[in-house]
């Protein structure tokens, strides 16, 4: 993409409703604009890594074999009503009536619809087991929305629901979706420790959200240091094993890590002084086992193999999409803007021409943005007829990766420069080196 | 994927509440779900076909320039009282207060939001040209939904909007928008023809509907026979090019073709007798130039090159994206099923075996379904312990293109079976050459 035909609408002063780093730098760097309290309107840039975020939950979940589908944002009160949740979700409800007077709803989560599709089309054991998931627009009337994406009232999340025979088999959904979740947020560039949490309005027993630390977080988190030394990886695991799966869960929660409203202090007083740490963070996803609280009272019943009807043992699962650019910022940025991790940087690369207007600069500057593209790379070259200054200062807001400088005086010694936006780290070398440096940064991604 | 794991709830029974095929068909198929009249779940069949039909608008917006963005489905109903149409616009809106007793709405379409950002971040002609699009999920209080998806009141949509210095330059950016949606519409394997049309509440005075001719339009449409002969095809353009654009224009709509909202029995008698047709369209796409029509009103102005303030000119853009997968059924079936256009087949193709159990079946059936897989192809296992007949009624149902059966008798010779859903015509070739067919039939798609 060329600078001059994008739309990005930095702006150079601090908004002053902005509250945190990320909000801030959201407004700043053209991502976002406000529509209405807690409402945003995603401009191209920010756009851009909404999509890259929903690719990687798309990619990781099929990775499990679970499966993509989409409920409606607008739901009827009805099935609302028979699970009993429809009085007992507070006011962040969105409710109103359609033309007709019947009561609708802009829908919160969607155990209530999933299980409704489920009992209409399953009815054997055989079928089992079952997980499908969507990546949809949700509203939450939020009394005070604040911190822009973090807390809005209309948000992308990721909801997944599994369906089961037994407790057992959805205690391995369970930990299945825990190795999908770890895989899904260390390629975005972020730890997030799954934390023994309180389970809310879903309802259950076993629940854990993942934190990412950060001191804007919203949550108190306690826990032992050692569960910040772990990492996936790219190890390579069955995802139909029950062992397998069941030890990824067992080495990332052995260790004591839970946030305020689970938090036991006699427990915690148990992890070695010097590895106890109480920080705060942010919660970007959930996973829950609740058993039969939806499919008793929708009778989400299948045959078992000995012919008796049961109810599905069923879970859910969520990642919050939308508010992950606000976490990821909030863990990866300095004094000048945003450092975006490789997984999720809107553009590969940018291009910086020190001097519009020169031919041998513009020749240079066309030919690496080419010699980029046709490698499959997505370059932003800033072509506007500015000074390097304003230049530099736009891509370090923006916070691509990886940047290229070209000028007449590195030209001349037929080099340019790639620099590191997160270390500052210069490097000259020839063009041709420096795309060799780009795909094989961008290999393993 | 394999059938036994895949969530695929098909139906032996036409479904009472469907009055046309393609609703039928996308019931039968498993395809949706309804979840309150007039909005549906897309199960991951359907889903699967919704995403194809918006990755191929990306592609085409992209391949022009238009920058991809999102907006939000909830908005406040400000901008539409400053617009002045949000008494306008009737009962079809949803609206509703949020819990701080604001007046809200679900948008049915967002010129006013789109030209709100605008005029928060352009100020001057030199950003001009810019065309910004969302595909999302809009919602019309239908009084009376019926058709599935194809009158749905929840429903998924490309809408663009484009703005610029002067009306010849918006009309340049109308042109540009029709040659983007023949190449959209043709990649669906759908013939969409524009016919000149009437503006609606949208307004203006430029504006062509695309219809697909079918039996169960809800347009009357009149025409000369001549333009259904026309072909985008792979024909390589200029998208900045005015000329070229223009010259698609006018290829495109010089020849009679109106809806009955703007039929003009006088000019349709000047067609040549035999070439005048009457027949029924689904409305899938429309495109609009109404001028300053909003940028008056919510001040969207910029400085022109004489340092004058100018309000820009502008035009917006629709494709019906949810509705699409019924006009591309309506155009395709039989009475067997859906028969998807290679361009937006859910599976390339359908793997049937014969005989499940048998270990030369089934190994030659695994052998067959990896090889695709590793040429890049996403194909359909039906490897469920069925009868043939239940197998090739499942698959014809579904309407994947290409069908390779596996069986004793045949692996015993040597081959398999390629059958062609659209013509019924069956070739017997070795499962090689049956997975380079396949990469012969889909390399120019």
């Amino acid at each position: 993409m060329r600078l001059s035909r994008y739309f990005l609408p930095v702006l150079k002063e601090n908004p002053s409703e902005a509250q945190i780093v990320s909000h801030r730098l959201m407004l700043r760097a053209g991502m976002i604009k406000q529509a209405s309290a807690g409402i945003y309107s995603w401009l191209p840039l920010g756009f851009k890594v909404l999509r890259k975020i929903e690719n990687i939950v798309h990619e990781e979940q099929a990775r499990a074999g679970h499966m993509p589908m989409l409920m409606p944002t607008i739901q009827s009160a009805e099935l609302w009503r028979e699970s009993g949740r429809y009085d007992a979700y507070g006011a962040e409800m969105l409710r109103f009536k359609d033309r007709h007077d019947r009561d609708m709803l802009f829908t919160p989560t969607a155990e209530e619809l999933i299980t409704d599709i489920f009992r209409a089309n399953v009815s054997s054991y055989k079928d089992l087991p079952l997980t499908m998931y969507q990546i949809q627009w949700k509203f939450r009337d939020e009394i005070r929305p604040r911190f822009g994406v973090m807390r809005g009232r209309e948000f992308l999340m990721k909801d997944g629901y599994n369906f089961d025979l037994t407790k057992e088999d959805a205690l391995h959904a369970y930990n299945r979706h825990l190795v999908t979740y770890l895989r899904t947020y260390e390629r975005m560039g972020l730890q997030a420790i799954p934390m023994r949490a309180d389970s809310g309005p879903i309802g259950g027993d076993d629940t854990h959200e993942f934190l990412v630390l950060a001191e804007t977080g919203e949550s108190e988190v306690f826990y032992d240091s050692a569960v910040t030394d772990l990492k996936f990886g790219d190890r390579e695991i069955d995802y139909d094993s029950v062992e397998d799966c069941a030890a990824v869960m067992e080495e990332f929660t052995d260790k004591y890590a839970r946030t305020d409203e689970t938090h036991d202090a006699a427990l915690f007083e148990q992890v070695p002084e010097d590895r106890r740490r109480v920080a705060r963070g942010i919660e970007v996803g959930q996973i829950f086992y609740f058993g039969t609280k939806y499919s008793e009272p929708l009778g989400a019943v299948v045959q078992g193999p000995d012919g008796k009807q049961v109810p599905v043992h069923m879970g859910s699962h969520g990642i919050g999409v939308s508010r992950l650019l606000g976490a990821i910022i909030e863990a990866n940025h300095d004094e000048n803007g945003i450092i975006w991790p490789e997984g999720v940087t809107p553009f590969h690369v940018g291009i910086v021409n020190l001097r519009q207007g020169d031919e041998a600069t513009d020749g240079a500057c066309e030919a690496l943005y080419k010699a980029l593209k046709a490698k499959g790379f997505d370059p932003l070259y800033d072509d506007r007829d500015e000074r390097a200054g304003g230049k530099f200062a736009a891509m370090d807001l923006i916070g691509l990766p990886w940047r290229i400088t070209v000028g007449p005086r590195g030209l001349k010694n037929g080099v340019v420069e790639l620099t590191s936006r997160r270390t500052g780290e210069s490097v000259e070398l020839t063009a041709e080196a420096a795309v060799d440096r780009i795909a094989e940064i961008y290999a393993g991604i």
